[in-house]
């Protein structure tokens, strides 16, 4: 886990984010108190509510803050890649990275699930998160398509989910059992699979014709 | 979603399950009290504190019943299907239909998740049914292995973990946004995909290899 950020006066309110996150995905949501962030980031009560209005703004903006710390780091390290192919790949890499060197990846994955049902406002930051990775997805297929290294007759979109399920679903193995998922070789393998998945030739065969 | 059950002489205590289980996903477990469990099943608090102990006790075993309906469920379907291929598909379209026809699973697979860490005995519940999937996938990926009609180079257990988690990840994708995730076509599409990296031919490419 990243080293408790302290607060400083170049951007107080990101530093107030870093280290409400931080507290939120190592004690949870209900045990974390706005005194417990305060301390951590060694301000007073007052100087917390100066930016935030209650622990629920807190937790809102501080997800937010934190998928968009993961999006610039996808976009930055991706943009630099010309083959869409090696582009997901790299994807699966930051992903693997993001699940594995801190708790917070599991604490926006965890919240995500949780908020489909109980928090309307954080379901919906959820929402458009997913909506944009897959669109950047769908954006790197697309490319693939374009310069005949991916089939034409692939749904981007649908792919682009395809890919974002993947990642999830192995994610939520691997916390799930962290000594015995390999996180690592999955999502490798998933890459894979669904690269050469991209590259194949169309098939006609579907449930329906295929039915006993 | 299925009509509510009355509990019959039959079997009482499996039928508080059946009613317990449509509570919980119909309310959430914070909204769903044992009185209204009881009313719901018309019967007294008293005859509910006969078979358990408290909600949690309800919860858990009303899961682990829903869990054992799944299994058996798969378990008979697939048992009379001959070729491993057809039976992969069989279990996406089983998994498709337990996602949409109620809103059990949807409370299963949230749960699941929020259990991660807050509820170690549900926790453990879930663990082991995921290894009990994953163990039931590699053993249809074992047989297609013998038949010679998937690879052999392929690790079943790895295989399976990324069949399981393919269905899991875009099974949240659609409880987040059902009206425009197409569940069908992704899990259509995701077995199609997973058959057919199943059946290619072996392929050096890795990270390591790969790296910029």
């Amino acid at each position: 886990m990243p080293a408790q950020a302290q607060p400083t006066r170049e951007n107080p309110r990101r530093e107030l984010l870093n280290v409400a996150i931080d507290c939120f995905a190592k004690y949870g949501y209900a045990a974390t108190s706005i005194d417990r962030i305060a301390k951590a980031a060694g301000v007073t009560k007052g100087a917390l509510y100066y930016h935030f209005k209650d622990k629920e703004e807190l937790l809102l903006e501080s997800v937010k803050h934190r998928l968009g710390q993961f999006e610039r780091r996808v976009v930055q390290e991706i943009a630099t890649i010309a083959d869409p192919a090696e582009s997901i790949r790299t994807l699966g890499r930051i992903c693997h990275e993001h699940a594995t060197k801190s708790n917070h990846r599991r604490l926006i994955v965890t919240l995500m699930v949780e908020a489909l049902d109980t928090y309307p406002a954080l379901e919906r930051v959820f929402r458009d998160m997913m909506g944009r990775f897959r669109a950047f997805v769908a954006n790197l297929i697309e490319q693939g398509k374009k310069r005949g290294r991916f089939r034409s007759d692939v749904d981007s979109q649908l792919a682009a989910g395809m890919f974002a399920g993947a990642v999830m679903g192995l994610e939520i193995q691997y916390y799930q059992d962290p000594a015995s998922f390999d996180l690592r070789r999955a999502l490798e393998e998933s890459c894979e699979q669904f690269l050469a998945w991209l590259a194949r030739r169309a098939r006609g065969a579907r449930w329906k014709q295929r039915r006993r």
